[in-house]
């Protein structure tokens, strides 16, 4: 008798539903731009929150009684939550998993155990991934949890603490692969500062820098296919974190040779600690095709921590799938649920709740995208506003064929040019029909 | 009789001065580190802050009588505001100032009024110059309050826009030449959007990429030999700004091949409305060799915009101080005061308090930053930290000598490795001494 | 020809109109709980936004070329503003305004020109009341804005600045009570601190409590049957203001013997200034009987200043109307669009657009209300959560018949006691089926 | 051997010292205004964050190596921790201490275990404290860490769960007294809510004015003298916790008949997490009365967690014990340094680091503001500030002896009034002159 086991498979039953545990929007194979929704979104149960955490937080201990947090450390722990991990993702009917190696078992005392621990539980996975057709979005190496990592992995000032960080970012890259994963992310939990009173930046980012390279050079020899995704957040647990946002990550890659060879995994709640709207983080990215995948949550906006709770917002998430499909959607990338139930909910039905209204969320907010880009006027509206650099003089500019003082004196014998509306209260009535 | 009239000038007096009208600490040609400390400084007054701006806020018009703001748009006008300035300037014995076109004169109806009337009163401003002995910081052109950019200059949707900008910027990259202006500024007060729903990002990313680039080319061609420079601010006027940080403003450059021709002017209250502290866009452009000057000011910890503040914390100053001096110092930069006295200092003297202290504060900070150079245990540590990466592996590893599976190896095989004390409160402690 | 006369007026369309002028939701007459929508609303233009600001920002002057405001200064100007003004109210069938006096017309050199100028444009505005049916929501005093008011109002060191303050007020009361208004509104704008340092806390407040008793004491006198409100601020143009928040002025109102005289006007913006979600606002302003009106608009997630947007959050409106439906309404309240359009947004028809959507936004989140609270779920679940206290040793102990050591000691002599989920997720998707 | 044994104990050695583990100001026996400094500070460590926390965060386990924490949860391993508490205590020759309930021993897993469990460790303490002569700032319960207080403990839906928290108060209240403690302190780290959806906020309220009531009214009759203080704090754990500010503490102790009976004691980190300067809310509880302690400490400016570290502002301190000793200086409060050094901070020496830099930075402070209300300026212009409302009209108005009118009238018969300028700059430069 698993854990979830008196909990009802989620079926859709149409948006009129008032049963709680269905879906209303959610439809894998309903076609969307000619493409089912499942493979626009490759929506994804994350392993952490789910699975691993329990309910505790900076002032009080686990609220949840999960069985197989009482279990140990050993391999039978790990398949027992396996187990069940499994079959929660059967009852949601979601195609997608991603994890840590922390998560999935425990890492022993050193790099051999670990490598020892993590096939073992992979063959696992394996073997369960075969028996329920779920497949996995992504894996990740924790390098911040353990002590080792108090000041970083990769931009640890210690060598070998960094070498052990490749040690494990190479088992993980390897287990990714061997599972079929179609990307794999980096998360710099502690790549950064606590205080700049004992840090050497330039050499951290060095560092960094190079770390990824290496893990490029790895994702090549073994053939892995899926992208290298690193994962913006501006701060948490450290002070700063070096990849703070979509744009200092765009910086960094240039600076260190890796555009083409590494996207970004966008988290909400990340993007609004960093003083962004997720809209923002997401145009950014698309526009300079950086966008790889998407871990939806939310954060609280009085908040200022990572808070993780479920997407709720159907505006914001319609607006960021409308750029999306606008922009062609995703490569191989999805959207990974990197979210939590409260520490007060601590039943097992409580999961299925964050999920299914997660889920449903983001498959409204599809169909929403879906209008509106079917409408044609925000998009058309946007297009026609730029229109005067298609070209003309506007074209000439931005094809380099003017000089400053040319297209200056073009602007002294022009007519001195007027503004025009911006329209942006009837653009924000517009999409309100559409939510 | 002048404005200033009834001020005394500033003169040294000693840190036992109980004088509120005299420097403590600013002795201009007191050596540090073998450099006089007004060469390390280069301190100015803003025009606009001091002369421009009329002590008006969002919620009520201006409190200040200055007598040059009733005398309307002429050049007799901008003249006596002129006299008035150099002689505050001349109060203060401050060797720089830095102003925006705008500042100094009314551009009039379109570019050939603009030009006109930026050079007289430019000539008179070299009369002074010559006259006072007060020097250029930088120059900077106003793309952003007259309604025509009330959508941007340089990433206006109308590249008839784009065009007039580029003949403002001419007209003042040229009388910042002829001027001996140390450094050009760019500070793109909307280049930015108000809204994500009618703005396509990528496209105004390009044209500003392409202004950046045109007003680099221009600086070669006329023979200009100070610096140009980019003002990060995250949002304000705009939502979102597209030189959100110096991170940002790095993927910029780096992305439209600035890179070597472009630096930052960094602002402290754009950098905490940034999301992070001073010292972090100090050091983060230190590392990249991005650091061109700096707009010495401070916001309130409390309020969301930008209050332009003279700087009154010396334990953050002196830090800043610190690592430039560690660094090498500005090269063609200096310290300018952007900051305003508040709406209800509405007397002259209030002008004259406030840049003593911020004077005064800078100088102190100078002499903290040489003494914890000189003590050495600060950089002691931070260098002693990093040791592991200088030689062996480490050094290796940076080098691109090994692969992440030799590195991997190389971690398997030997201990696990423990972490260290970062002594973080002992750090702190150690700085308490020098402020 | 006024200046809004292209414009069409606006009309209730249904949900499936395309119209982007025409009304989705917003039907004045329909009924809602049995009464019509339009006493649930009370919604208001206010005159500020939309008639008196020009355009401007810290960074810029006007955009707009309102033909009213560049009349001067004198009746006639004040006049033809209130044509177009009363105009824009019948095009959007809006059956409130409210104004300050500032706004109305100016207030000439002394109070004597003040009580003279207000008569005489209050005399018009009855006219204009009287031919259109529009009722004036609230009036108030600008005692924030003239230079006079830099250091505050009530709050000024200066009793005679008090004085002029007392004198501005009990003018535009008894216009308020001649116009039959149905509230007055008290902003503290300026009752604040820029510095604690030349500040004296206590005696301000002082100030502010016997001011605020003056006022309701002339209320009384003559007659005025409206409730006197204060509209918390956290800060702006102050850098603290002493209305921060609802939970703030409760605590004046109990210090200066004010509850039950004064209620508070509540605006989204100033709530999430204030670190607080408007619903949290209005769930304590309700909690207390504290609940008087509502200035409904919102600001920008990410910027740090008073934004004053249109509202288009329906989730958050919605549980607010479902918060206010549930609590029974507001008394003598309604809710004023105190939002204005974008700078850019400079023509006619974008100020319909605005209010367009902010009072369809505002029917839909009632109509979503009324839903909710027909569902029955949440307010069950609620009740239901809180049931222990209602009788039994819960209520035994709210009545006070317990000491501590009594409870304590049935609390040993109890089993121990468990949690039990709080079903934050189910709540939440239980919420997204209504909006 | 205790764990502190290698550590020295901390001398006096003046300012000019740069032996890091020796006080440069910290002189408990100076005279400062004719009292010792200890008893204006009286310096207390506190529990919790030295000798329970481990290490973690969110993000990681702990990383430090206490022996204490790894001896379970017997009375042996309190004990043991104990004995290294005091050691530690009189190698810093601080005075005071303060702790939790759970902090000194595990409470077993009933009342009834909890009382005896909490019986035997404070004779213990009473044991040390006279060994030792250090004594207790204050006690307090933990009503939050347990899960059975998931949802709160005085605001805790289940009755029964409130009467558990009343049993831990009343023992910890009794223990404290027991021990000599100079305040009882309640913060109430979950009395709030996660989601307003199943949230009764004014019942939620009303529990909590009934159980401080029941609290004060046990403290009289088991004759503790201590002063019984709330802390307030904004949020974290929960979303929004009900003692958000001083303010708003100010309103629920009027509102439940609290005020002369409970005092505030104020942190630095919850003042900023509140949007407020630390100054700013130790300015409001003095300026009616409700001071009663302070938690020393500061957070990040950048981060938007509680991050509790050791206060090197010496400014803002400096300001606060200006405040404090021009007000009369506190009465049964101290200084609790609520402070832990970080998490990358992992030795024994550095606990000691941390502490002897917070004290010497609150002695530099007390002496700075010694200094500052010597030398006599600022009080003296904010006095002369307000001089207007202590004679003539302004003390009438203040009286209540003018109705709105009257002053109305006089206004309008008296010159209109001018502003006169705030210094702000010239305060804040004198301020200089003291840090």
């Amino acid at each position: 008798m698993g854990y979830f086991s008196d909990l009802p498979t989620v079926r859709y039953e149409g948006p009129e539903s008032r049963n709680p545990l269905a879906f209303r929007y959610y439809q894998p194979d309903r076609l969307v731009l000619g493409k089912p929704m499942v493979e626009h979104l490759r929506p994804a149960v994350c392993y952490w929150h789910s699975f691993c955490w329990p309910g505790s937080d900076v002032f009080g201990p686990g609220t949840f009684t999960r069985p197989w947090l009482t279990l140990g450390d050993g391999l039978d722990a790990a398949k027992a939550k396996a187990d069940d991990a499994f079959d929660f993702f059967q009852k949601l009917t979601i195609p997608y998993f991603a994890f840590h190696d922390v998560d999935a078992v425990s890492l022993g005392n050193n790099l051999t155990e670990a490598r020892s621990n993590l096939d073992a539980i992979a063959d696992y996975f394996a073997q369960k991934m075969q028996q329920t057709g779920v497949k996995l979005l992504w894996g990740t190496a924790n390098l911040f949890s353990h002590p080792r990592y108090q000041a970083g992995g990769a931009t640890n000032p210690d060598p070998a603490i960094f070498a052990y960080a490749a040690g494990q970012v190479r088992n993980m890259l390897e287990v990714t692969h061997r599972l079929g994963g179609k990307n794999y992310v980096l998360w710099g939990g502690r790549e950064g500062y606590d205080t700049l009173l004992n840090t050497d930046m330039r050499q951290e980012l060095d560092q960094l820098g190079r770390f990824l390279n290496l893990v490029v050079e790895h994702k090549h020899k073994i053939g892995f296919k899926g992208t290298i995704l690193i994962e913006p957040k501006p701060c948490e647990p450290t002070k700063h974190q070096y990849d703070f946002d979509a744009a200092t990550v765009h910086a960094l890659l240039a600076k260190y040779g890796l555009l083409g060879e590494v996207k970004l995994n966008l988290e909400v709640n990340h993007a609004t600690l960093a003083g962004h709207s997720f809209e923002h983080e997401v145009a950014y990215a698309l526009g300079y095709g950086l966008l790889g995948s998407v871990d939806l949550n939310r954060g609280d906006p009085q908040n200022g921590w990572d808070t993780d709770q479920f997407q709720n917002d159907i505006q914001e998430t319609t607006l960021v799938l409308y750029r999306l499909l606008h922009a062609g959607g995703l490569d191989t990338g999805g959207f990974n649920f990197d979210a939590k139930v409260r520490r007060q909910s601590i039943d097992a039905v409580d999961m299925l709740h964050g999920h299914v209204g997660g889920l449903d969320l983001l498959a409204r907010a599809l169909l929403n995208a879906e209008a509106l880009l079917a409408d044609g006027q925000l998009p058309g509206f946007v297009a026609n506003r730029y229109a005067g650099w298609k070209s003309g003089p506007g074209a000439d500019i931005l094809a380099g064929k003017l000089s400053l003082v040319e297209i200056a004196d073009q602007a002294v014998a022009a007519p001195v040019p007027h503004p025009v509306s911006g329209r942006q209260e009837m653009l924000e009535n517009l999409v309100q029909r559409f939510i």
